[in-house]
């Protein structure tokens, strides 16, 4: 039942692609939960102000998630966003269990979104060859993030040592 | 840092409260990415319609565990939504990897929204003495997961055998 | 065919919540007309005004009975709002047929209502073994109705002798 | 207080019109019975789409019932839509009591607004000379049925037998 | 400059036609004027309920004169609402000068609607031959003026002797 | 019953405010009735874009008169808005009968607001001692005039000789 | 398969009303594809303004031809709206390729939607025995189609000559 | 910590506007509560319509609090509405507690409001030479409480002796 | 005049359920008030963020307060909101006039909520057995200030000491 | 009059580019017309899934044929979507006349935006050295058509053979 | 061409009130500029709260720079606005380049507001004689700009030495 | 304090592209100024539709000058938007001050939309190398700014000499 759906790209493009593509949707899922972590728990005199801010990753992150995820799908290749994958797969820093300061919600933050970053700007050099439809999907998506890394860089300053 | 936020509850009825409202906490996130889980993957003559049926699962899950994590908050206890522990906790019935058929998905979302609202209804009992505010809550999530599931049970008639 | 959609409660549970239900769809469905049919027929000095009132009743009615026979579906049985059902079930005060006088048509809300609400208030007591949260569905619709009854009599002042 | 409110047509022009708008008052609010007595009961593969399609009925028969009762009463004829004058006099095919196949479904609603739209075009005809004002509703009235027909029609290929 | 617009009409069919126009023009025109008339002046403890069922006639007559005039330019015949015409004109029952009761404006506003329907009546038989666009127009603001002399006169039981 | 509605001003403050509402009132509902026919007989290249903004005017002197009117009886003062008042007391410059060229209907726009404009700013003097409400009033009428009119002399250029 | 969905009409009727509707629908979707061609390729000091104005005839044309082609469907003939049987059938004036001037794109507008409007009222004749639902739409797009020639017609004063 | 906001006026001009913001936020605050007090508690046959109305009055009174408090910060004097303020100060006619008959409600509702014009048009003298910026928004406040009293004592017609 | 309203509930029921939204009123409407005041008056880093948040509670206690009191009403009790009663009534912990540190707000909201809901629990306690309806109301409202209790406790820390 | 917008392309970019621009449009508006010719004629089973569904195709066609026929005009080519045009240049499988079956409906549409895809394929690259702002528009466009044919094949499964 | 546009007001009064007018526009438009210059470049833990209140004087800064600039059009005189005037013409206190500390940000705005009240309120009588209508608006926009003021003030707490 | 936010690219590459912004960013803060400029100043017979193009000018430019400084902050590069800066570094054509005809302003239009394209292709081929999502977002402002240009040049027809 691999076939289920004919893939619009050659083999070879479409097996860098979906990886691509499975790999974000894996990091995209995992910030959606991180970001809500950080949402739930978090504690410290910017309480509020953190809070609304972190709703604003977790919406872009599902957003972006469903993109990516049945972009896949377009081209073929069952995306995969359960539960067990993506505890697995997902690398990024993310909060502690337990309450969190809200400076080192926005610590953590800026460190997740910027691997996040690094790791998409990769794929969008390995998707130039293979695919340009999903390599603009990527390049809208690093723009994105990169907005929300700086919000929370600059709420950092001065950084924390 | 366990005590960043102080509770209304006594020890005892916080425990068993805030017990309940961790499970659920599982159970909703769960079922918010096997929701999308099927929604991506789903093949089959029944596809439009039960993927915009699916959506409307996850919307539920994602709402109600936002509440449920605030709850828990608020009662003075951090909820744990992250990736490992959903993975570890989640013990609902899921849609295996790859394609799903229609048929296929509708079954597994019977299936799984049932046992959620076995575990709920058991909820409902124990906080009926720690805690009526809570214990209002999980009623308001089973009405909506017992919605649901009959939707998706009516769908699936005559049963698959 | 009448097991058509599973229940999630057990047979002696099911079948008082399932009749709770019934009773209270065949109350709504024939307040829902008999609003619209005061909100027709109604003259007098205060014509507008009740007109207007009559809808929300009408509006409420309409939408309770949906929840109402959709919860009785989720539990497996099948809800029965077809004009003969109603036409013989329906017990509440009503105005005759021809215009209806506005001192008339708050006279008989207020008597209807009151009515109503006294049959759900036995039903609260009912479910409260059976089933919490089909109790909570009645629980909501008494708060509302009891809202409209008061209006009535309160529009009602001093009252017709 | 049969003339409370005053006729703007002759008498005879107004028996015949507002005989066409009682029977039309009785079958659009039968009709929305109806409807949501399917739109509450139907089970089978097609549950969901045949399901929000029922409601589109439902609306359209709530809507023009309400224009329809008002034209009679501008007219000078008090309406009736009491449960007891709609079931007496409600006489389109109907769903039976308990689930319902969505393919039974479909049939049904076919052959009930078939027979509502014979029924309008004979009052059509029986306004032209009595009242422009309500004939041109009363074709309203049957462009939207005619509409709402075929799409039931157009689902329910290749015919049931 | 008489014929900067051209007609779709022949010239006798346009005379007769926009005849009908130009006098429900000043009719609607006229009635918008004296509705705001009485929604100022209206004192009385219905006041609130009549000073917002006027403007509902007001809101009526513009939308409808608007459409009226254009379709007279679009016959090719200029319509003509000024001031002076409207004033000379307009022969409906109005309010008088100063505070009007509220019972007093309901009369008036029955009286004044009754006349122009009356009116649009014997319009709708003479464009029947001449334009059935034109007729088909003259239907829909009759539905309407029926509709609100209806409300005026239900609110005016037991009638002012 | 010229005393119905009490008043919150001395007799001749009340007096002078109200002469200055009253002739307010008339220069707004003719702005609305000459806008009206200027946008339904308008001709030539600019057709379109003077027609839209004819429609500008119309609104906004409807919303001031009906505030003028509003403040005159709030003082104690019916207004009067009639249809042979209007024609009576308004000596705006105004349009023709017939069709009206587009550069004639700016050039007519233009002189009618200067009109009233000159008009407005005489009773701003008047009214600064009378009541200082009332003045406010004037003023933010006199301002939206203003910038109407600078639209159409700016649309006006080079004038029309 | 020509019986796929029933018609409510008798034989005749039905083939003189459904010409009548496929003939409208092929002008319709031709207006809305020469409306969009004029939209794109107008130039000249009037450009948005006559830019904007055409974009509303393509509104009118795309929702009318949609409610034309499912009105055939309704009584049981398959419309036809493929670009072979537009391009076949369209007789109507329409703009060359290339750039069009602002003063053409006006004129050609009013006569093709003459043309449309001369060929409705044929048609409005021709349905009024065998279909009067039908007849009443036609004369609703004779209406709209009516005041938008009057529209560019106005536009066109002086006529080109 | 009296300074912590700095004015923008000097010290008496200050002094002088400030009482006057100090002591219309006493009155509006005052306002909403009695307008509540009256929603609540009226009854008798004009019930609904008074009871809508009386919300206007909260709605105007807690907006209109709010811009007060807010101007008197930004002059940099601290605003009082706390509940024992509000209750001290608070001078202004006001309904018993328990039920209210309709009349009896229009009747204080006239009363209170007339005795808030009379203290703000005192206001608006006192400001003239300390601040007009404040001055200005006391005339809003005017304008809207002149037209709500009006609209109280039309209701109020023929006057309670 | 004191049973101008009936009641629903037997004499006893109704003196406790009635008792306790009495009490719940004169909280809410006080915390209304105090917001409000710690709305305008607070100063330091944290002004706009706590400033914001504030008005969310004013909305909250605003929206309640209404419902609490309507609820009493409908059970034959009227409800008493003027100044005096909630002055003398409110004994939460409030803001002291003059300006307010952000951390002081922060602290004074986090006592007074506790110290409501405190009283709250208590009374859905009390109504358990009185009136289940009143008990919902109460449960619902208590874990809105739960979780508005929660974000004001965790802007605070780490605990002002 | 071919030079009347000025390019800001190069002379051969220009034509590479507007040439892909140019057979985007009739491939999009031809697009347009088959899916409602789909949309109108489809019978069976899924008739309303497939019905709406296809108004996505026909919505995402329209909007993206402006967005292109408006980009060859900004570079100095006039675009050309006239009947006559898009008949001769459309050469994507389309559905026969007359009513078309749910399954047919669904394989053709999996065909035609197939074909298309491969089309805009070919574009992107004739466009990367030409315009890197068309090439960036064509991307886009073919994202949106690859998640259209993915939902239509995987509607189809297990396809048709 | 300098008399494009005819003045309402003398010419002495013309040349005072425009003055105002275009020292103002000069204030706001440059405000627009350097309030979005700290909203880009902010950095610190206050930074998303600021950044937001920042973009509040944007808006308010560019709506009130419209207005004033289309008053001083409406009096004859043609407003500047442009680069070279903007940069030569601004005196406000204002960010340097490069990032900005939240407190620094929050300071600069606190003075380059004060010194546009300051400014301000001396146009306020410097239009007292020339123009109301001006003086009016003027009025509004010191209103406006001491709230925003206000705001960042209380946000200052305790100041910066 | 120049790495108050850290960049996510290589020193060069980070020069490369903030440079490309800043300069995108003068252009755009320039265009929206003089948009602005003629939008109050122009005058002539196409004044109303050439004003609100304009505007849509300025929006456009206000949207994208923000998405530009803040991909600038986003790379760790401070933006410059500052009245002095925007003065110094505009140099498209822009329109004189006083009073503009409209055809004026339409040729000035043209021609600093035309340079502005022609800097930003530049750009896009600059960032080609150093950042390809900083590169997408050229390109999109281009897409946006070359049909706007289009739009003004298509209106200048027959073009100015």
């Amino acid at each position: 039942m691999t076939s289920a759906v004919k893939s619009t790209l050659p083999e070879e493009a479409r097996r860098v692609t979906c990886e691509a593509l499975q790999d974000t949707l894996v990091d995209l899922v995992g910030l959606s939960l991180i970001g809500k972590q950080a949402h739930w728990n978090i504690v410290g005199p910017r309480f509020r102000s953190i809070h609304l801010q972190l709703d604003e990753v977790v919406s872009t992150a599902r957003t972006y998630a469903d993109t990516v995820a049945e972009r896949s799908a377009a081209l073929g290749v069952p995306p995969d966003g359960r539960p067990e994958t993506v505890a697995h797969g997902f690398t990024l820093p993310a909060p502690k269990d337990g309450w969190v300061r809200d400076s080192d919600a926005v610590q953590v933050m800026v460190e997740s979104l910027e691997a996040a970053i690094g790791r998409l700007r990769e794929r969008i050099d390995a998707t130039e060859k293979s695919d340009l439809v999903t390599q603009d999907l990527l390049i809208a998506i690093t723009a994105e993030l990169e907005k929300q890394r700086w919000m929370f860089d600059a709420e950092n300053f001065p950084r924390e040592g």
